[in-house]
């Protein structure tokens, strides 16, 4: 029988994937199980996205044009601007999902062996994306007690060798939900400069900063223009995450010359998806707003829960809607397996995702969760009471 | 400035995309195009499946399983089981079209360097795919003098070393309509066999055969079970090209679950093009029908009129949706763009695909052309006349 690839065999499962059977069971018991692990959001998608999908009338299924709708492009332009984010539809190429972006980025960009560095924890698939492109991910880790911060400079500047040709950063921050200050961009803007590498920032959370802090995109940070590729996508911020549409962005003529190639051999991205993505544009604000103001309440809600448990912590996330928080618990990959498996409070269990899969460094973050507030308050207050009785009886096995 | 990556530099532009600027400035002159250079059909999509987008209620467009929908995969095994292949729902992946499936099973079984070997002209796609995983594509030339039939097995033996991990076919074919014999087929499955390979098997036009000959599928051949990796789509069967909608299939488990680390990794496949692609399958027997008829009546009519086109030739396809026909020129590339960029008849001219595109090896099919008979009968005919005038005119330039 033919051998798999070793791409295959490094290729991480993923952290979450790798307990799901324990939740179906679990599930399959009877039981109740709050998803606290993944970031699929239960706010309803705009009706003016739903009502494109009705008032859809083409007779033919077509492709669309590699790069997406000029059309959709063209409307995106706008969007951007709203953040200051001065781009023109031609630098703009949409991607199945920013799944694709991340993954046609490091393909056209990084050569197998290359290296790019990223701060940890990190979005546990930008490793797979980056085992698929054959590049190495090199990392730094930040820390739970000073908040995941952005690292000392000095910390990534000593990974720096010759095989190293980006940095990526995910801005506001999953999973921890770090914002990065201006100081700290220009910061990563110096070294992106001084050694001309790559800066891969994915920045899919925008609408989400809960503190009165800039976003700073690295699409504003001046002197580094050629050498920025943002990541984007639709998912998150309309609850579309099914429709698969992202944005690969750069003003780097050749970098998105050669993105275009892999984008053409792929053919098109969803036609439907770009449909309703290009109506999602005219949400109405009220919309926005209302989603804005149900993750900030249930941040407040989840953290000020989260840290009044004995012996759990978690800092403040500033944006998107995840937090790492740190348990009283020697393994928490035990743990959260242990909740789905063997635990039960009234019918109830939890999944969480364990943190060490989103981080590289093995044995980093071994007592850390992260918990995504997708969930309305109600069932967030449900889970949390859950996971208070589950800790208890942990640590009483 | 930062570097491309040199998988970005080897990746061929795509032989249709090169002319498309020159198509569009003979449109922007007030030409009428024949488009006979792409496999986008003029068919409508099945009712059922536009019925199906209409009928949509969901409130939130959610991510789908990383390995799709059961139910569609349910589905899909009876449908597979009409053409004798027999699979359960747990050895089929859903993917974003047949693009990703053939990306996802070169990730997933073949190393940097590692070689595959396939028959020339080929789907042009598959070079990108390949230089994406990093392999390597190894080639057998099939001639039009032969009707693109399966040159020897030896020639294929011939290039097999230890790097050797794969054979790729496409059956019906596209780009030539050639469909294996059971001969032909045997003699793979010897090859496969003997050397332990996989085959890459897309099969994505087997409701396009022609001839009374019987559809082979890979999944027939016995004693290789486990190293058949078929490909699959939905784009051509049911018009419905935009919404990304493929299968890979194998009864290796390995293999599925390393492939399956990749979909992970990409999180899902287009929600509601599964829905579509799932509602398709109640398409009542009279549209198949009536698209098979079609697209026989079109081959016919294209064939023979090609073939009265004084120093044309094309051998009859038995399947898929084009054929491959050489030109009384010595430069189908020149031609090819010339028909764009200086030809005119009665305000048409026409676009074809050269097949020097279609193949690996450099300086083959110089004077061939890749023709999709995707157009109704009378647009043929037109087009069919505006390549004879373009023929007579470009000889005595």
């Amino acid at each position: 029988m033919p051998k798999i690839s070793n791409r295959g065999i490094e290729m991480p499962a993923s952290p979450i994937r790798k307990l799901a059977p324990l939740s179906d069971s679990a599930k399959a018991r009877g039981l109740t199980v709050y998803h606290l692990n993944i970031g699929q959001p239960d706010i309803k998608t705009p009706q003016v996205a739903l009502d494109a999908i009705h008032n859809f009338n083409h007779d033919i299924l077509e492709y669309s044009p590699s790069s997406g709708y000029r059309s959709y492009r063209e409307k995106l332009v706008a969007y951007y601007s709203r953040f200051n984010i001065n781009v023109s539809a031609d630098e703009i190429i949409v991607t199945t999902g920013g799944s694709e972006a991340v993954l046609f980025a490091f393909m056209a960009c990084l050569n197998p062996g290359d290296e790019i560095i990223v701060s940890e924890p990190s979005y546990a698939n930008y490793m797979a994306f980056a085992i698929s492109a054959g590049a190495v991910i090199r990392s730094v880790p930040s820390t739970i007690d000073k908040g995941f911060a952005l690292p000392p400079v000095e910390e990534f500047e000593k990974l720096i060798n010759e095989r190293t040709r980006g940095m990526l950063i995910c801005n506001p921050n999953n999973p921890t939900g770090y914002l990065y200050s201006r100081s700290e961009m220009n910061k990563i803007r110096n070294l992106v400069k001084k050694y001309d590498l790559y800066l891969f920032s994915d920045e899919v959370y925008r609408e989400f900063i809960y503190t009165g802090s800039p976003y700073i995109s690295a699409l504003h940070l001046v002197g580094i223009e050629e050498n920025v590729v943002l990541i984007d996508s639709v998912s998150k911020r309309y609850s579309e995450c099914g429709i698969r549409i992202g944005t690969v962005i750069t003003k780097n003529k050749e970098v998105r010359n050669t993105i275009m190639k892999f984008c053409q051999a792929r053919l098109s991205p969803p036609l439907l998806g770009q449909i309703i993505a290009e109506a999602s544009l005219d949400v109405d604000a009220e919309y926005m707003l209302e989603t804005y103001d149900e993750y900030l309440d249930r941040r407040n809600f989840l953290i000020d829960s989260l840290n009044r448990i004995p012996g759990v912590y978690s800092p403040i996330p500033m944006g998107a809607f995840y937090t790492i928080a740190s348990l009283p618990v020697d393994n928490a990959d035990d743990f959260c397996a242990w909740c789905l498996s063997d635990f039960e409070y009234e019918g109830q269990t939890i999944f969480m995702a364990p943190a060490s899969g989103f981080y590289i460094t093995p044995g980093l973050g071994k007592n850390e969760v992260r918990i995504a507030y997708v969930l309305k308050k109600e069932d967030l207050g449900k889970a949390l009471i859950v996971l208070e009785k589950a800790l208890e009886a942990y640590s009483s096995r």
